[in-house]
């Protein structure tokens, strides 16, 4: 009768027999117990396998592809622009090898730093590009090696550009891709999944369309996994190229790459490079509008998406690859247009994962970081194992020091100048700082006319969710709570909740209320007082720059604050208020009182001697509401605090 | 102005230095993370650490003696006096060494596995005795690292009685307590915590009270961590005692030792052997009623009462010990009179934990044992770690084979002819055993008049949570859903609800609805099509004795059903239903048809035969209704199965 059997449980009973039969057999209890149950899939694939999957489950998908920056601001820019793209969906990004710039090495620019920064900081899958003319097979297994030291997982291997303008074979080096896909996988074996490039008209130094197929062939024989093709212009040319590919036995996913024409001189610098040819009908439309970027922009756009359009429709394209030359808006547009661009207001985890693969288990954070999440993947980056299911009671988790606050993807991305205009050029007492707190939770302009929209401890405008708490905040920062985080109590809402929620669908999602700020010391007196009464019901943290610390948490334990709880799962609990963790955010988020904003003036000037009596005599709150299914009494207690001061 | 530094948190700047500030260092996060922060204190102290903290707190404690059973059935018992005793409060219990019966072996009747059977399924704090004369040294050692093995914690250093009616000293081995503490230091180093004898009279073999004085300080001086006294009848004896231990130097808790006479001839046996004297004024008051065994227990209990109010008034007790002679209605009445007996009605977690060191950190286990717990211990026992704060994604937990129905601790309470009784002489067809279930659940006798108070999955009446669900539970057990595990859904309760609550308070807890039945094929077809609807709400696992099995949960995810926020904590989430788990239980709950049910007819005969078809043909299923915060809709799964069916 119940022959339907439905979804066959793996561990049936003659599988489980060797752990089950031996009544006397030592513990072998699995080792990916401690996995984070609602991220497995996301988090454990490998990108072949996210592509399989989402192939198979007949879902298109999109990637991005990135140059290195020429400099550091160039670079804080282009992570902004990871992390806006990357909430677009893309399946991966990928970095190029920008042989000139130095690629593999520490500098803010390299490859090897975009792409690190992209996979550490951005949680994006990424892929980085890897040349192999003009270097020795140490210089790459280097690079490979330290590729692998920093969570890459991907590399698209190839040839490059030989360094003269002769091509010469060379004997101690790689003489094509090929060689390099051998190389990876003879030295890394199946850790990496490697990228081969195709091209939809035959390389151009090749011999022939049909001689590069065969090379194509044998980059994939010796071990790529899926091939990016060149640009092209017209559908048929990838079409044809896939189904040429396809006859003489290659069967890895062929990705075709989307070029949206995004202006004149780029397009015309972009054929010089790849030596191909524009088709005439294409240059028929460009060549009358080359002064007209918009116009030139915008028949891009309606060209890529005519051209994707076709190329989904064949039924033979699963996924799109595109060359973003560094820019939003063209690729946006035609990702939005075609319906790829997924926004996806779900969240995984209430923060953004990070993609190293170390970082897979990860599922429990201190709260302080929330909005400084890259300072807190940095300062914990050494870690060889990360919290996951429970925060526990760590009596010291090391954290590794942030000296440098001038790391570029911790760097803020509004030059000195905005800055000083957002925050004052000058400040006359500890009220001009309350009303930059003030104008920056109201969104209102300050004095001079400008918008506050970020501050030292969060580069970005307010958060939705901390906007359901915007009257009250701004009535707290006007009187000296300056606040720097702060959460809503939830009492089960759907973990599809457009604010709150995160998780898979069908759950709840839970937070007890939290509130932390800066404040002076008359302030923290009548706190205190006024916490005896909440004895019971908040716990408190309350520590100054020196360390002087004042909790009535039990036993250092952590205390969690959010987590949800989901259909066939077990509860997952993200964020914790931690008492060891919050001396160590307690030093970085006073310094950032001196790094980010004291030091915007001259030494000795009264605006940078205001910042600096704050940063030694205010202390650093915070409060947590236990009883998340009440009203939120957090709020009351600040209220008592005040009425107790007058 | 903060000096006040409430409780001062331990962590400060300066002690987390090492920690800190070196960025580069390697992960050194804590062990102990991984403790279950709500019940670290009760579980992580040691027996003297548990006293001394009782004794700063003002808190007075109670202890209870035992001594091993003649009987396999007096074994088991025992074991549900532990369990009944336990419920109490004491601060741990002693079981006496039976240098006659064994006492180290694998005997259930062994003093070594009644203490085992106390500490790991009973999860009592236990004292082993241990006596040293007559033994080789190298049998002691074997002794002490047998019980280290099991779990075991403390030892009660005793010399014990000389084989012959002469002491001799031995060359080899043993003479005095003393050498057994000083053995017991130097072969185990502080491991054990040790207890030792103490006479409130002087050891009647010793040359003068003085010289027993001396002798016991000696004991207290090579390592004892506290004393407990021999039986006296006056309490200025215990107090003269102590003061003359404290004289000569005895810090060390020493708690008195209380006798309640509960019958003349156990009275005049003790006093033998102890070599005591019966005061007159007792002697005075028994004599006359010694035919009379009530009048003797109450005027015994009264004794007790009067004596133990005035130590404890006396300031310098704090704990009292109790031999009970194995019996309860005398020293449970003493300690409800004097107000020791707590039972509380909170739980640490829902599921009774074990007192073994290794299993100081588990705190989630599957709902499947619930009615079993000592089952699931001894099918776990060779774990070497514990699933703590997340049960994960095990795919192969080890699961000790359960071949030995009779083990003494899981037999069932009741004798055959009871069960006969409870179950039916003689069964007609499934009916007859639908009635059985149902007869369980409603409390009413059955149609020969027995009440059926337990079940082959579950020896004790029905649990008050169950009767949340009993209304529902009698319906359906009638039609043949033939339920054996159950708990209603709860979204928030608080962690002081006298029926759903556990864990400290101030907290909430919560459920997910489950229930647990056998049942037919038929049945199990039409709630597979009924289980179609309710696909994104319901996760079901339904399998056969044969291991045929169909479920719908995700990813063998376990599915956390019980869980509670506290405050300043993080989640605990102590039952799961975790699908690889479920395929172990299942072997066990279909043998246990046989094994207690069928096995009680003869071979061949209609009764036997019908329980064989049931095991052989019915399928167990469990449902868990996902959403727990609205109403419970397993009975409408079940409605609308019924309503398929007819």
């Amino acid at each position: 009768m119940v022959n339907e059997t439905q979804h066959a449980c793996s561990a049936s009973s003659s599988s489980r027999s060797d752990g089950g039969s031996s009544s006397g057999s030592e513990s072998s209890r699995d080792n990916s117990r401690c996995s984070t149950p609602i991220l497995d899939a996301d988090r454990h694939e490998r990108l072949r396998e996210k592509m399989r999957r989402r192939q198979d489950a007949g879902d298109k998908w999109f990637s991005l592809e990135f140059f290195p920056p020429r400099t550091a601001n160039a670079a804080v820019n282009l992570i902004s622009r990871f992390d806006r793209m990357g909430a677009g969906g893309p399946l991966f990004i990928d970095v190029t090898w920008h042989p000139a710039g130095d690629p593999g090495s520490d500098k803010e620019t390299s490859s090897m730093i975009i792409a690190n920064t992209a996979v550490n900081y951005c949680g994006l899958e990424t892929i980085l590009h890897m040349t192999c003319c003009n270097q020795t097979k140490d210089d790459i297994t280097g690079h490979l090696r330290k590729a692998k030291r920093l969570g890459l997982k991907n590399i698209m291997a190839l040839r490059g550009d030989p360094a003269g303008a002769e091509w010469e074979e060379e004997v101690d080096g790689f003489n094509y891709a090929v060689d390099l896909v051998k190389h990876i996988r003879n030295e890394f074996d199946d850790y990496f999944d490697i990228c081969v490039a195709g091209y939809p008209k035959g390389h151009p130094e090749a011999d022939s369309y049909e001689a590069d197929l065969r090379h194509l062939k044998e980059k994939v024989f010796a071990g790529a996994d899926f091939i990016i093709t060149q640009l092209f212009f017209r559908p048929e040319t990838f079409l044809k190229f896939m189904k040429d590919c396809q006859a003489i036995g290659i069967t890895c996913p062929i990705i075709p790459g989307i070029f949206p024409i995004q202006g004149y001189h780029s397009l015309r610098q972009l054929v010089k490079l790849s030596k191909l040819e524009v088709p005439q009908e294409i240059k028929d439309v460009i060549e009358p509008i080359k002064d007209n970027d918009a116009a030139i922009r915008n028949y891009g756009v309606e060209l890529a998406v005519s051209m994707c359009r076709e190329l989904l429709d064949s039924g033979m394209v699963h996924g799109l690859h595109f060359y973003t030359l560094n820019r939003e808006v063209a690729t946006t547009e035609v990702l939005k247009r075609l319906g790829l661009w997924k926004e996806d207001p779900r969240r995984p985890l209430p923060w953004a994962v990070s993609a190293h693969p170390k970082r897979r288990v990860e599922d429990v954070r201190p709260i302080f970081w929330a909005s400084r999440p890259k300072s807190y993947i940095y300062r914990t980056q050494e870690w060889d194992d990360f919290p996951n299911g429970r925060w526990g009671n760590s009596s010291s988790p090391a954290f590794g020091e942030l000296k440098d606050y001038y790391l570029f993807y911790l760097k803020s991305k509004s030059p000195r100048e905005e800055l000083l205009k957002m925050w004052g050029e000058e400040l006359t007492g500890e009220e001009s700082v309350f009303e930059v707190f003030t104008c920056y939770i109201t969104g209102e302009p300050n004095r001079n006319g400008y918008k506050v929209t970020c501050m030292p401890w969060n580069d970005d405008p307010l958060a939705t969710e901390t906007n359901l708490l915007k009257d009250q905040l701004e009535k707290v920062n006007r009187r000296g709570i300056l606040t720097i985080n702060s959460q809503p109590n939830i009492n089960g809402k759907p973990s599809t909740d457009p604010i709150v929620g995160w998780g898979p669908s069908g759950g709840y999602v839970f937070q007890k209320a939290y509130l932390e700020f800066f404040t002076s010391s008359e302030i923290v007196t009548a706190l205190l007082k006024v916490l005896k009464k909440y004895e019971l019901r908040v716990n408190y943290h309350i520590v100054n720059v020196k360390g002087q610390n004042i909790t009535n948490a039990p036993d250092l334990q952590p205390n969690a604050v959010t987590w949800g709880i989901f259909p066939g799962r077990e509860i997952i609990q993200p964020t914790v208020v931690d008492p060891v963790s919050f001396l160590y955010w307690k030093d970085e988020a006073f310094a950032l009182w001196i790094e980010q904003w004291a030091k915007l003036y001259e030494e000795e000037s009264p605006s940078r001697m205001i910042i600096q009596y704050i940063h030694d005599n205010y202390y650093l709150v915070n409060l947590v509401d236990n009883d998340f299914p009440l009203e939120n009494c957090l709020w009351q207690v600040v209220e008592d605090t005040f009425e107790l001061l007058n």
